[in-house]
């Protein structure tokens, strides 16, 4: 990917993997729905095909919601109102295309975050079981923030100690721009 | 760049970026030419053009001279052989579209490692300005040796301080297999 000009690499980088796999009747998750703007592209990716799209907020839903009814051609979109760290039981193992994380910023007290931090991992290891064999995960960190840095530095953790004998774990940094999100893409072998 | 049970994903990742810059009629370095098979890859890219192929190793330099000898259809490939600190004065400053690094495993001493990392640093800065508007410079660090592991973190090291306005450095790493190969590509803004 040789991205020139393009001061948020981290995004048309993911978005580039995302139409690379994602195919029009697929199913598709969006694990961190927030304001529905990557629920609405896979939408259109899979546009005949279902996006189950998770937030704990319940007022981005609702916007999300909003965005996705004024929209034609789009893919039949679920919504939960709920916490990602477990999938909704409509959602079959083995049946995934792609499931994104955007995780952005996360306001809140040491409790909270921690919280966070635990529920991205919890979701995350529940994620790998959600995947079809060419299915792909896509984790968008901000560790421009300490909790987004932390958050960064424990998912990395985690990610080090998948089998490299049965994830493929790719890694995207651009080192000279200080705490610049970050880009995972994890794939099954 | 989805790879799927590829064991070397640095090195066709690092192929995907040269067959994309490289046209038949480009000039390039292959500042690292060691047993010459980068230089012939890129040799057959630029087919009509002309590769600049350095090595301090007389022997592997005499290896590539026949590799590249018994081929049709290659590049105009001058040899140098010296060190790539300071590139032959024959490449003019913004001419050059794309110049390789394959850094591997250098045996020898605690003195001559340093100076290879000097070497190596004074040769990436020189890089820089051989480069056109449209090129790009692709570095493969080999962390699995002590050896390389020092020469990684010393080129990110030079690599944060490169102006994000001026530089757009792009780092990938396979984090669930420790100490693989890294792969570094630069391209001006």
């Amino acid at each position: 990917m040789i991205c020139k000009n393009n001061f948020k690499p981290h995004l048309s980088l993911a978005h580039d993997y995302w139409q690379k796999v994602v195919e029009r009747n697929d199913i598709v998750v969006d694990a961190t729905c927030g304001n529905g703007h990557d629920t609405l592209f896979l939408a259109q990716l899979a546009y005949e095909g279902k996006v189950h799209s998770i937030d704990i907020q319940k007022e981005a839903l609702s916007l999300a919601k909003e965005k996705i009814a004024s929209e034609q051609n789009t893919a039949d979109v679920h919504f939960y109102n709920q916490c990602h760290s477990v999938f909704p039981k409509k959602i079959e193992p083995g049946s995934v295309k792609l499931i994104v994380y955007n995780l952005g910023y996360l306001p809140g007290g040491d409790k909270s975050i921690t919280t966070m931090l635990n529920s991205t991992l919890e979701s995350l290891n529940s994620a790998l079981s959600l995947l079809r064999p060419d299915g792909l995960i896509s984790v968008t960190c901000y560790p421009g923030h300490d909790e987004g840095l932390r958050e960064e530095s424990a998912i990395m953790e985690f990610i080090k100690n998948l089998s490299p004998k049965k994830w493929h774990c790719h890694y995207h940094t651009w080192p000279n721009r200080p705490r610049h999100p970050s880009l995972l893409i994890i794939t099954p072998l």
